[in-house]
């Protein structure tokens, strides 16, 4: 940054007008948003008393969720996604972070919550809402990825737009008591090679088989996110956060906790969130998200709009392996690579932001993240990752997404073949 | 964490019933929400297509943005507190943190935007939000606090409860330009005995000054808070961010920064915000918010609902010189003092949350709590803040807060004399 301090970035086109892209005649002539007087400056704006809870401002009508209409034709079993080209930071506001539910989102008051612990344990227990908080509780930030994020581009890239190909995403300050205190209080037994089976109370239960030795170490169960309730959508009032593990094993309105000697085998964890391999066979237990970069802006849906000269690239990084340690960004290709600016590094399995400043002289672009995590693991390609598990999969697809930019600043989700 | 594992917290009241309150009988009795099957287990549930920007769901209606009447009577100028009695972790959601405005809240579109920077400047230059976005940015977590807030205590206990007497608090996670970075495109005069004069585009242009030093040293004009664009009415689009220093100097809808060889001593900072003491002189430039801690729960919004047995203190803690420490906490009025579990350590100039976590036995309480700051600063006593600053102020009081626990579990705001 110091450098910034003794040069100017956007020169004297910015000067005394309304920035860069004005014509030198325009820069002459006075900018009435500066000379004249506005009405928001000479009348009194509104009240906040009427929005206690309040919203964006209308102009921010297009930061919303958004569906895929071919991908999950219904309401019962849909997901929506964040609208990640729109957002910097790390932090995921809870109004437009992603959610996926497999028969819809329950209303769930707390007076009729419970959750039984029950199984391999010498107590048995029924927690109310009440009761869970009572614990000793901890507040930490993750990021929550489904397995099926990037899901539709492992034949080809398809989705153009980074909300589709990457936003089944969030990140969010969580607060809850840590799974193992829980297990604790029922008197469960904690042997390394028992299971939990983790159910939520809606009508799909969305059961899944947890490991102990995850469940002991960082598994929380959570009912504040951003410092506020869960919304209904994302488990009201109580949720499971699995650090670093896949969204599904993050049951919403979590109901039971059965400790079991053996994985359960559920239809959730063979039907579904099993990778198909080339060979017909299907990985099982793949539950760790694997480090994985993604430039969000400039992207498809956030095109270069200001012309040449300074541009800031900015995207996400995480791992549910622990930290991000550095980024990768390529103008070309994966060709040649500069390592960006970590303009917010996370905590462990949590986003981390960056950023590449850099100053485009309108020369079309292919533009790659990628990233590395603490155990120095580097995010593949899509050449390396289809070698290894071929075309037919949905889950764990993190491979480095490619954006082409042209000329004029429109950006394309393709592909480097 | 490691003694929890192996003892029992809420014991065998919460086996296989409703919880700890359950009597004897009742705790044999089969609990239907257990038993039996559930609608919202039966039935698919709402889909979430309707609502792409989501609220809380409608059992949270209580959590949201409150005034005192009284305090400021019209809407043009006026405060709504953060529900902190509420919230848990450390961050804000943009929809319940607290707002302070002068002339209303106005609605400004990004296209209608212009930042002017003149005075002692090389080239004065206008930015448009466009131009904003292409200069180098950073994120931050930062707390925010009204010079004001706990402005009504200063004669004694007042508001019952903690959102009034502390919600004129909020932490959010910003993205924004650095300053330093703008004033070098201007070509500024950045010497040391130079000020900046920073105005809003409202009708009460909020003109304050403030010195070089601070503008070269952290502070951003900020486009984002939690991830999205700022709310309405926290300056929609660009906001100032001064770390650690009162909220009034965060000018919102930021219209012009003027170089200025000398404070201007603006209606802002003589008629407010500079401190009354006893004597009837006034401090100003009083601009740094001291350490301060206070128990957001169990507090007058948060009674203890639950009965004896355990009970989780928890509170914040903030200090604009730097990080927290330690904080403590004392169950006697400040006779004696345990050192709290830092929950979530925020990092510089940024909310961290505490936790106590006690077994309760239905004594009363006088609870409190205290910061210590990364300069070795304690919080003061009401009685010491008074002995130095009398009781005329407004602004700036940071002396330690005092709840009264009856035996229910009642709590008052009170004072110890």
């Amino acid at each position: 940054m110091a450098g910034l301090t003794r040069r100017r970035m956007l020169g004297g086109a910015a000067a005394a007008t309304g920035g860069l892209l004005s014509s030198k005649a325009e820069a002459r002539s006075p900018d009435p948003l500066i000379t004249e007087l506005q009405d928001w400056a000479s009348q009194t704006g509104d009240g906040v008393d009427a929005t206690p809870y309040g919203l964006p401002i209308e102009y921010e009508r297009d930061v919303i969720r958004r569906n895929v209409p071919w991908l999950t034709a219904d309401t019962i079993s849909s997901v929506n996604f964040t609208p990640i080209h729109a957002l910097d930071g790390t932090i995921t506001p809870q109004g437009c972070a992603f959610e996926r539910h497999h028969s819809g989102a329950i209303a769930l008051r707390k007076q009729d919550y419970r959750l039984l612990i029950n199984g391999l344990v010498e107590n048995p227990i029924v927690l109310t809402y009440g009761d869970i908080e009572r614990f000793p509780r901890e507040t930490h930030v993750y990021f929550c990825e489904c397995a099926a994020n990037t899901g539709m581009e492992w034949a080809g890239a398809q989705l153009n737009g980074v909300q589709f190909t990457h936003g089944m995403l969030h990140n969010m300050e969580y607060t809850g008591v840590p799974l193992r205190v829980l297990l604790a209080e029922a008197g469960a037994d904690m042997s390394d090679q028992n299971w939990l089976y983790i159910e939520g109370a809606d009508a799909s239960s969305n059961g899944r088989s947890l490991p102990m030795a995850k469940a002991l170490d960082d598994c929380l169960v959570a009912f504040k996110a951003n410092g506020e309730a869960l919304r209904k959508e994302h488990g009201y009032p109580v949720r499971l956060v699995v650090p670093g593990w896949e969204g599904n094993l993050w049951v919403k309105w979590l109901r039971r906790i059965e400790v079991v000697a053996e994985a359960v085998e559920s239809r959730e964890e063979t039907s579904k969130y099993t990778d198909l391999l080339a060979n017909g066979t299907a990985r099982k237990w793949s539950w760790v998200m694997d480090a994985k970069a993604v430039i969000t802006s400039p992207s498809p849906q956030a095109p270069i709009f200001h012309g040449y000269g300074p541009l800031v690239i900015s995207g996400l990084a995480w791992s549910g392996h622990g930290r991000i340690t550095r980024v990768d960004v390529s103008l070309d290709g994966g060709v040649s690579w500069e390592i960006a600016r970590l303009g917010y590094r996370g905590s462990d399995k949590a986003l981390t932001r960056f950023y590449h400043d850099i100053h485009w002289n309108g020369n079309e672009m292919l533009l790659q993240a990628r990233a590395i995590d603490e155990t120095g693991y580097v995010q593949p390609t899509k050449s390396q990752l289809r070698a290894v598990r071929g075309e037919n999969s949905i889950y764990h697809n993190n491979g480095v997404q490619t954006w082409y930019v042209d000329s004029q600043g429109v950006v394309e989700n393709v592909e480097i073949t």
